[in-house]
Order: C-alpha cells, then structure tokens, then sequence
C-alpha cells in the first residue's frame, strides 16, 4: 500500500483570510486535535509581520503552546529574515517559503518582482544554513488568475534554483484552481525525473470542482504528498463564492477508499471538520463531514420491513 | 480527439426534489437554453404519476412546449406502463425506466421488490417493442446507503437481463455519492468488456466531494457517456446539506480543459448555470458558475504597474 503523507494548512492558509481573529486558544486546540488525526506534517501558522497577517498576529504564542506529536512535523511560513529568526525561536521543524511563478502573481500578492522574491528567500536559505529543512511553495505553478498559461519551463527553472541553494522540498501550487488533470499528470511525470531527490508536494485548490480529480491525477503518477485544508477551508479572492484549498478529510476519505495508507484516523477527523463550522462562525466547503463517510451505513425506514 | 456525449437531468432529477414548483414556462426556457449549448441529450421530466412527484406533474406540456433541436435527444423517466402511454403521446426520444440495484434501496425508494420492479420494467419493454430506444437506469450500482457494498456481479446480472430484453443502453448510478475513483475504473473496464454492443452511461453524485475524480477514472477507462446536472442540483435525502449529482458545468469545463471534445457551447453552458439560483431560489453546488472558467483571467491590481 502506498503512503500518502498530508499536509493540513487550515491554521494558516485557512484562518489568515477569515473575516474575524480566531482567538489563540482555538488555534492551539485545533492544532492539537490535528495532530491526534495522523497528519505527517501540519502547517501551523506564518512569522509574517502582523501588520500584513493580523489574523496570525499570534504566531509565537500558538507555536509556544501546541503540544508536539512524535513524528508530526510542525512547519511554519516564513516570508523573509526576520520570519526566520522567530521561526527559529519557535523551533519549528520546518521553514516553508513562498513565491509566485507569475510575474503579475508575485507583484500584486508580495509587492515585488521574482527576482526581488527569489533573492530574499535565497538570503534567508543561506541564513538558515541547513539548521532547519526548508520547503519553498511556488505559487500558480498550473497558471495564474492575472496572466493565464505559466510555462512549465519558468517553474522547472525555479525549482532548479532552490534546489541547488539546498532546499528539501518544492511545494507546486495551483493558488487559484486552474490546473486539470492532463496537465497535473504531465507536471507530476516531468517533475519526479527530474528532481527525484526532492519531496514533492503537490497543493490543489478546488475552486473550479477540480481539486480531487487533479489529486487522482497526481496519485497515478506516483505524487505521495498533498497539502490540504480541513473543511476546505482558505478561499480565493478571485473567485467569490467559490471554494479554495482541497478539503482535507474529503481527500483523504477519497484516498482511503481507494486503498491508499493515509496513516489517518478518518472517524476522528471528519469528526473535526464538522467542529470547524463552530470554530469560523459560517459553513465551510468539505463535503464528507455533511455526508458522513461511505462505511456510515443509515438505516431503512420503517416500512421497508413490511415491503420485504 | 474522444467525443464525449452528455445528458443533462436538472428539469428531472434537480427539479422533482425541489421544495417549490418550478413554473412550467421556466421549465420549458430551461430545456430550450440546454439544447442550445450542446447536450446530446436532456432528460426532460418524468411521467411518474403526478400525487407521486407533484412538481414534475407538467410533463405533457414541458415535453409539448419544449423547441426540439436536432441532435439532440429528449429523454424521459417512464416508471411503469401508463407512464410508457404518456410517454409515447409526448414524442419522447427515449425512454428511460429505473430501479436499484439494492433490494433495500428498491423497496426504500420505489416501494417493491428489485423483482417485482424488473418484472413491471420488462412489461413496459415488451409493450415498447422497440418503436423507442429503451436506457436503464440502476441506482446504488456502486454502494447502498443502507446495504453498504453492492456486489458487482448483481449489478452485472440486471445488465445482462435488461440487455437480454433488448434496452439500447444501461445508465451505472452512483445514487449517493459512495463511488470511488478505483472502484470507478475497474467496473468501467470490467462492464465495457462484457457488454461491447450496450450505450453505458455513468451517473455520479458528488455527495463525498468524489464526482469529478469518479468522471476522470470513467473517461480514462474509456467511459464515453455521462450523466450530469446543472449547477450540480439534485440532493440526496441521506446527506442534508451535500451536493447531489455532478455539475454539468463542472464536468464539462475539466474536460475540455483536458482536451476531450464535448461537443458543449461552454460559456454558454456557464451562463445558464449563473440563472439557475434564479430560478429555483437558492445557491447551487457548481463550482465553474462562481469561479468562471480558467480561460477568464482577471486584471491585476493597479498598484502592480507601479511595481514593475
């Protein structure tokens, strides 16, 4: 059985763009609870300054008081040098960078150019210096809302240059839900021969319906990693209405089904996706906690037994 | 390029479980504007006995009101006998006729044996007699709500009668939502290599979020023909607050995305989708409707200029 390792990014990607603070104590309770799931890697939070994330303005804190897991792996976003000296105070056990592949993505959503981007995070690699592994998320690797088409030559290129500053990871984002599964396949394919000694993580949106399908894709050609967020949770703000990031449990109970080793405890975790509508305050996307799982079997109605 | 053929059913299984009536002149624009994007086929409505399903008692002057495209089939449930008359009266194109494939499911839902509904479905073929191309749809063909698992070879031995019986095609639903992608593709292999002469439809809900990743293990099995609903509409009594069918919209957007041909004006299709909450009065699961499609791009934000 292959094993699949996940990624919950709900406490990041999710609660940064909620409308309202969610207060500390819930987010260390959720992380909690997250851990006791079976994820092989949670993202926690992001030393962005507060001032541009206030809805993380609590980072240290919530790192400080999550009680760790044995063999979780707590990774947090790191956006420049001085994220990087708080992560290091957090012990995180990994660092996550981010840029864009799209020009136009990277100047309306970091305010400078790749160029500019790539710079900061190769100085904050170099700081780092093999301390802590670092995982860079490249953002609208399957095409971006502004531009359209991002060749797949411009991510390889930027894949190429992190991996050479030493980088362990490459996380390939579809940040707006443009990629299908012709294209993830062909991406998948290309990007395990050519960098077979990175970790590979693979990040859907489901903003177009497309998020399980492109999973499937990327599992048929032998992608093991996705991130994910509980409930679906982390939106996309060029597509009102729509939803963002895949839904964990509902990726994960699809994966199962199909024979996958997700290391999960499904029960518990869909037990906790249907917790987060109360956490948030409004209805999130994931599907498998309104349903319940295909093994939740309901009983027939009465008359049934005087049909028979 | 694979030709894909779809069958939209919004007017039949969206409409019938709606809460309120859906006037018939917006029934009949619905069917109307349908035909003009490109379906190959339409379920129009369903000639079950009106005290059954009260919201679809227009039948007669949907089907007698509706512009008829050519190329496209007009399609319509037939559950029994007087159905078949009404149905022949109304001119429809196909008949299509329904029962489960779960004995608990059949009782549950249609209120008699799978036997009894096989041997009344056998009558309403004999009486046919071949004046109107017969299609089979068999519910739970994937898992049972109550039952749990469906054994494939009953699902094969209904096929095999109903085919003995002369029916041109045989409609594998997956009633609510239990399918997944592995089971998906090894009926698909399996029930197209016995049954090469049969037109197989495949019928998924999106209960578990599964629909389109379902959709994608079909059609790279060689499935060709699928069932779909605008806007995704059609519930599931099981799941309150899941999606019911796949969204015709969806599916077709990642199709053509991948490169099949479906043959489908989408732009068009993703028009009609954005009226549907209009017409019935409440949201719809669709996803490419709120999203738009992945080729509409966004400006960037002003302030990107001044940072180039």
């Amino acid at each position: 059985m292959t094993r699949i390792y996940f990624n919950d990014v709900v406490t990041r990607d999710g609660f940064q763009i909620e409308p309202n603070f969610i207060p500390t104590d819930d987010k260390v309770k959720l992380v909690d609870e997250l851990s006791q799931c079976g994820f092989a890697k949670i993202e926690v939070t992001s030393f962005t300054s507060p001032k541009a994330i206030p809805m993380l303005r609590d980072a240290e804190e919530v790192m400080g008081r999550i009680q760790r897991m044995p063999g979780v792996e707590y990774t947090v976003l790191v956006p420049n040098l001085r994220g990087a000296e708080r992560a290091f105070e957090s012990r995180a056990d990994e660092f996550n960078l981010v840029m864009s592949t799209s020009e136009t993505h990277n100047l309306a959503n970091l305010r400078m150019t790749r160029e500019k981007s790539f710079a900061g995070l190769a100085e904050v690699i170099r700081y780092v210096d093999g301390r802590t592994p670092i995982n860079v998320s490249l953002s609208t690797a399957f095409g971006c809302p502004m531009e359209g088409d991002v060749p797949q030559s411009v991510v390889e290129d930027f894949i190429r240059r992190f991996t050479a500053l030493g980088v362990r990871g490459v996380t390939i984002c579809d940040t707006t839900g443009m990629a299908h599964p012709a294209q993830v396949a062909s991406m998948a394919n290309d990007l395990q021969k050519q960098f077979s000694e990175l970790q590979l993580t693979f990040h859907f949106h489901n903003t177009r319906g497309m998020g399980l399908a492109n999973v499937l894709a990327a599992v048929q050609s032998g992608i093991i990693r996705f991130d994910g967020s509980l409930g679906g949770l982390g939106g996309c703000p060029y597509a009102p209405g729509a939803s963002g990031n895949i839904s964990s449990e509902d990726t994960i109970h699809m994966l199962d089904a199909m024979g996958y080793d997700t290391g999960m405890n499904i029960p518990k975790l869909i037990e906790l996706a249907r917790e987060l509508p109360l956490i948030v305050g409004h209805p999130v996307p994931g599907q498998v906690a309104k349903a319940g799982s295909t093994s939740q079997l309901h009983p027939a109605p009465a008359y049934v037994a005087e049909l028979r």
